[in-house]
């Protein structure tokens, strides 16, 4: 018998505490072969330091039901990455701290960075012959995992943003004037929320009338003309963007506006591509503009939680389990779709994983790159079915965090 | 028998059309009094133009249940103020198209503006001996009206707030390194709505750490010492601040920041309250900040309703058509609050509640200004009560709009 250690690393989304409830829910079924189950606090930045603490006794039965519908991170999380050279100390003592608290199963909940962290523990593990097993399960709202049809995390994310622009197409439309407002979605690299905002459509010509993803050069003398034929048509227009769109010499329309920084990893920080889009149009059209950020609700909004992604969520936190208990180490929880809508679970090498980012497919964008096709469409909309019943109290949901 | 118009002025709430679904279902019980149901387009301001429709040829019985949960104004807004001079050719104009479609109920929801349509249009009436009933439907996200307890729309926007705002709490938590989130809510003169954010603790010191009302003078350092003072005692802090903050000499603090930058296109930038006083932390205290600005998603979210503010919503319409057929006229809906919680609906003269404003006691709001009081959560608490069960189609709320 050994102690699990689950982890959550990057940034959290709406059900990334659902998936760390199946490996809860999982690790309590193999009492033979599974301890204790520990939850490091802040990712493997916080475990390096010592920082974890007893799940079993940390969560009563009515806590732990709750926090499969709580947003963030419970256990706290990290942007870590370990050194490429594994001689480095770091992962000599890493090994140090796993083998003190009889560990040997180490999951962990992330994005790209995170399945690097497993990548990287596990060869290392390989190479010393520890028995411990390192599994990633997957979740990033961006939808960007390489070999899985979609990620835990999308799904919610999708239909808080579909949900959302719906209402702002609601409320941008009350008014006679024309308008033209910009919603900046989350997505640096890849589109494939900002295109989930095409779900939002009820009718043809329903807002929002136009969608721009970061894998197309943006072309701003195209985008005022395409939004120009939108205004001839409809008084107010409603215009999704990435906030990662670049013109076609690569440069990020928010660095226009000047003000960028770069966060640890080497990011740009981007915030802006939205605000400079409707200065522009508001400028050259001499129209009334709005942008709208959605910022974190994107990615914590649990009142907008898909059931089907919620669900998912847990059984790649149950699967991770599994598979580790069956020997499976060096590997990250795969989705593949069935027809009619199911998951079946696999499992992929997660070096093949981790540093790798899925674009959305050129077929998937139109011609002129100012909206999606509906195939692209007909692939998000199984991924928002369903809504869970959160639990409330006092009228609000009732979450469940640790105090500072 | 007589005609019946009503129609939605000012900014939208996610249950202004619920005061609409009121005023339909209650005409329909009175089929001696009130003939046909029209609805303006736009508001006065396009029914100036002849914009009206027949709202029981427009929707079917499934649109009109759904229209009920449907937030915006179904019937198109406007924000038009009609002239002080009762001489002024406009009066004879719409007393002649009223006229003209055998109006005898004319209702207006809305909040302070369209109060002042209400009053000069009964007391232009009146003067001309018309029998036609003027009544006002109270409707603003703000809660700013006078001579009611509060109004229809502040408490779904309330607890839009207060969850969006535990949400972004526990998102801020999840990293290690110190923080501060700024929020920036609706409200320019009163801070009802910012105040709804204290409705987001949980516990004591739990976030938002800070709340900040427009009814109190800003004072840039004595917010940085006080936010200094709660870093010492938590990583990550939340401070909810109204947009319509200002300084003791009266400016406000979004205009500090169009003083001092100009965007690409040399305008001076009009940024946000939240934004600057991000920055100013960022600047001063050397930390990670972040804004949020909840923009129009706090009047549209129609997943946040409460289920209180829905129900009066629909009675206030009610009780509005009730009034017109008991021959008020020159009156708003108001609501008196009864304890335990309940509300009885009652009549205000117009001419008291036009052009007023109904801002946050100084007794509510604490000595230093950094956060409201407990009686002030408390009266806000019982408007966030209960949740409706929105219709759902695709994983979609199932909203019913007029096509462009």
């Amino acid at each position: 018998m050994k102690n699990l250690l689950v982890g959550q690393s990057g940034g959290p989304t709406a059900v990334i505490n659902a998936s760390l409830w199946g490996v809860l829910h999982e690790a309590a079924l193999y009492p033979e072969q599974i301890g204790r189950v520990y939850g490091m606090r802040n990712g493997i930045e916080g475990f390096l330091k010592g920082h974890f603490i007893d799940l079993g006794a940390s969560l009563d039965a009515g806590a732990r039901e709750r926090l499969k519908y709580t947003p963030g991170s419970f256990l706290g999380s990290c942007r870590f990455r370990l050194p490429e050279d594994l001689d480095a100390p770091v992962y000599q003592e890493l090994l140090r701290l796993l083998e003190a608290q009889d560990i040997g199963y180490f999951l962990y909940i992330g994005g790209n960075d995170s399945m690097d962290t497993v990548c990287k523990l596990s060869a290392y593990a390989a190479r010393t012959g520890s028995s411990i097993r390192f599994v990633g399960i997957p979740k990033t709202i961006d939808n960007d995992l390489v070999l899985t049809d979609h990620t835990p995390g999308f799904g919610s994310a999708a239909k808080f943003v579909a949900t959302a622009v719906r209402e702002i197409g609601i409320d941008a439309s009350v008014y006679e004037a024309p308008s033209a407002t910009i919603v900046e979605i989350m997505g640096r690299h890849a589109g494939w929320l900002t295109a989930a905002s095409a779900l939002a459509r009820k009718f043809p010509g329903d807002n929002p009338a136009l969608i721009y993803l970061p894998e197309i050069p943006f072309d701003q003398e195209a985008f005022l003309g395409r939004l120009q034929e939108v205004l001839a048509v409809r008084r107010n227009a409603v215009v999704c963007v990435s906030e990662g769109l670049r013109d076609r010499d690569g440069n990020f329309l928010c660095e226009y506006a000047a003000s960028s920084s770069t966060d640890q990893f080497g990011h740009k920080q981007l915030s802006g591509c939205g605000r400079y889009l409707a200065q522009l149009v508001k400028e050259r059209l001499g129209i009334k503009t709005r942008t709208v950020e959605f910022n974190v609700s994107q990615r914590c909004a649990a009142q907008e939680q898909s059931l089907t992604d919620l669900s998912e969520a847990i059984d790649a936190g149950a699967f991770g389990v599994r598979s580790a208990v069956a020997g499976k180490t060096g590997c990250m929880v795969t989705f593949s779709r069935n027809t009619p809508y199911s998951i079946s679970y696999g499992l992929a090498d997660v070096s093949l994983v981790c540093n790798q980012e899925k674009t959305v497919p050129r077929e998937w964008i139109s011609l002129d790159g100012s909206d999606v096709t509906p195939a692209l469409a007909s692939y998000i909309l199984p991924l928002i079915q369903g809504s869970p019943s959160i639990p409330m109290k006092d009228g609000m949901p009732d979450f469940v965090y640790l105090q500072p």
